[in-house]
């Protein structure tokens, strides 16, 4: 007769499946397993202890070597696993490492992917983690006004450079002084982008190098609380000096589109149709899309995505989104304007689908402005 | 006929193979294959810029559009790779996710996981990557002479809590001043443990709340540079205040332990020699390993890990130490004791096996004290 448990091989820090589901995070990977209603996590003598203390209430902690004298790898603990609860084989996240996957399948275990999400409850955020959540945009929106008093405080040289506290003001320099003040709140920063110039038609360029007057500065903030390892992400962009007449028109029309898709977030709505309203909102107000050999131009990526203990997870606002919005998803919303000519705009915010009204409640509250005199 | 290419589905971020092998690092999934000396990238729009200023020499970087019009999932990309090719499959890390692979082993591709190192030759180290990995290290030692400046400034209230700055000093602000010591050098600390008392019997607790005078305080410090991803890694235990003899005794005997291994690292030696030698050492010295319901006691994880573009990675000195050293490695050394009683001692060095000369070198410069007036 089968009998089939869930399973997971993963560190905390690799995982959020596994970060969700032990409580609490490791560097190396543990094993996870529920063969129904007994969530138990198996940890080596380096972990055991902390795990006795920091797992998720309901969670059985056993020492690895207890389970299975002698075991030496993971395959001969789940072999074992299997044995002492009588199972025919597990169901696995798609993440699940193949390499252990394919030396169960020769045992004669059955071993069977869930493509898509394994935990499908992380997509829909109790008032709790929404709350954690928050505080990770909280502490975003820190960072961005640092950021912004540093441009403030900066002055533009005869070259058009900007200078702040007498030194020439790199994209490196302004990603640490928002970094630090996130750092002191408890969030660990992991590629906070400040990208000028045409750095910034690249989405992920995380820019270097020193930051000219009069053109786009985007600043995407994306930390995570060390202590909840839920996340937050922000980005504005700003011009320091004079924007040209394109700049501006893309500024507005960027804004534009924010807010459209949020207008459309609530319960029931198609990610895909939100998607598709913002990109034709920006190709009617007269920004096109396409790729040249410089690369692509206009308005390329997702409107949006979820958010929770990874800062991309289900469900996508994109042209691939799939089911409709049902209530507790946290997901961005960051349309985009690139153009290698001159850079590029991005404007995000975070809404959370509310259960209780249907509605979308825009969580972030850093205020939309364009020019920094 | 068989014809088989190497491939890879990871994000940079995620996985130090896609790393090492794109030059560059992505956020997201990205797919990289290896026909025979031809190392291609996949990369979405998204990333499609960026990827061909940043990808390492010699990488062919394609869009994924291009390559798949209208593919929308790693499977059928991979499939179409497969047919432009000419391949009846591929050989994958270990990690390759299950649910892909299971996937494409349905579309009748032959998918073979690589048990072990993907690209054995980054257990051994260039003189480049090991100056870069020195880079990290020297990091290191800055956050730790920052966090002994700290203790040293601290006073003793009546009842012998840490006083820094006229209030308690806890584990959260001596982390603090460490990592933002490593982050003005450009470094991302992921985990700094800064555990005093009983929170360092348990080798992975990071430590809260206030820090007691008498009792040790474990600094585990591994940062990993933001432009080159390699890590170092450093550990030193001190005490402030007068420590129990047991606890100096302790330190004696970790530090003897240190410098046995540290003094048996050369090329041809056997890892899991080198970490009994080590192990015995401490036993003779008094230590006993063992568990209790409390947990572990003694010394009971491995003697060292290699380190590079992981934190952990191959080869490990320890019982389970495989091949003998070779030369290009860089190791950690890193014996501790730990019991629930009154905390722990670990101290550690990272040490590069030379190939000119065939002998360890010791990489760190940190002093070795225990206690600070």
């Amino acid at each position: 007769m089968e009998k089939i448990a869930k399973l997971i091989f993963a560190s905390g820090e690799g995982s959020a499946d596994m970060l969700y589901a032990a409580g609490f995070s490791t560097p190396d990977e543990i094993l996870w397993f529920d063969p129904g209603k007994a969530p138990t996590i198996l940890l080596s003598a380096l972990e055991y202890s902390r795990g006795k203390s920091s797992a998720r209430p309901g969670v059985t902690v056993l020492r690895d070597s207890e389970f299975s004298p002698g075991a030496r790898k993971a395959e001969e603990v789940v072999l074992e696993i299997a044995r002492k609860f009588k199972l025919t084989g597990f169901v696995v996240p798609e993440t699940f490492p193949f390499g252990l996957a394919d030396a169960l399948l020769h045992k004669g275990l059955q071993i069977r992917p869930v493509m898509g999400s394994f935990f499908p409850e992380r997509e829909f955020k109790s008032e709790a983690e929404m709350q954690k959540i928050t505080v990770s945009l909280r502490a975003a929106e820190a960072g961005l006004a640092r950021g912004i008093e540093v441009l403030r405080e900066s002055r533009i040289d005869a070259k058009r450079q900007l200078v702040w506290k007498h030194k020439l003001l790199t994209s490196e320099i302004l990603r640490w002084e928002i970094d630090r003040t996130m750092l002191e709140l408890g969030m660990l920063p992991t590629g906070t982008i400040c990208a000028g110039g045409l750095q910034g038609a690249q989405p992920h360029n995380t820019g270097s190098g020193v930051l000219l007057a009069d053109h786009p500065i985007v600043m995407d903030i994306f930390p995570r609380s060390q202590s909840s390892g839920y996340w937050g992400d922000l980005t504005r962009t700003v011009v320091k000096g004079t924007p040209y007449p394109i700049m501006q028109k893309a500024y507005d029309a960027v804004l534009e589109a924010r807010k459209l898709g949020e207008s459309l977030i609530r319960i029931g709505a198609d990610p895909a149709m939100i998607h598709n309203r913002a990109a034709e909102y920006l190709g009617s107000a007269g920004f096109q899309t396409g790729c040249s050999d410089n690369g692509n131009y206009g308005f390329f990526h997702g409107l949006g995505h979820g958010v929770g203990l990874e800062i991309h997870e289900m469900p996508r606002l994109s042209p691939r989104g799939a089911r409709p919005l049902q209530g507790g998803e946290v997901v961005t919303v960051e349309p985009g304007l690139y153009y290698p000519e001159w850079g590029g705009i991005r404007l995000e915010d975070m809404v959370y689908v509310s259960p209780a009204t249907g509605a979308g409640i825009v969580l972030t509250q850093a205020p939309d402005f364009f020019v920094i005199d």
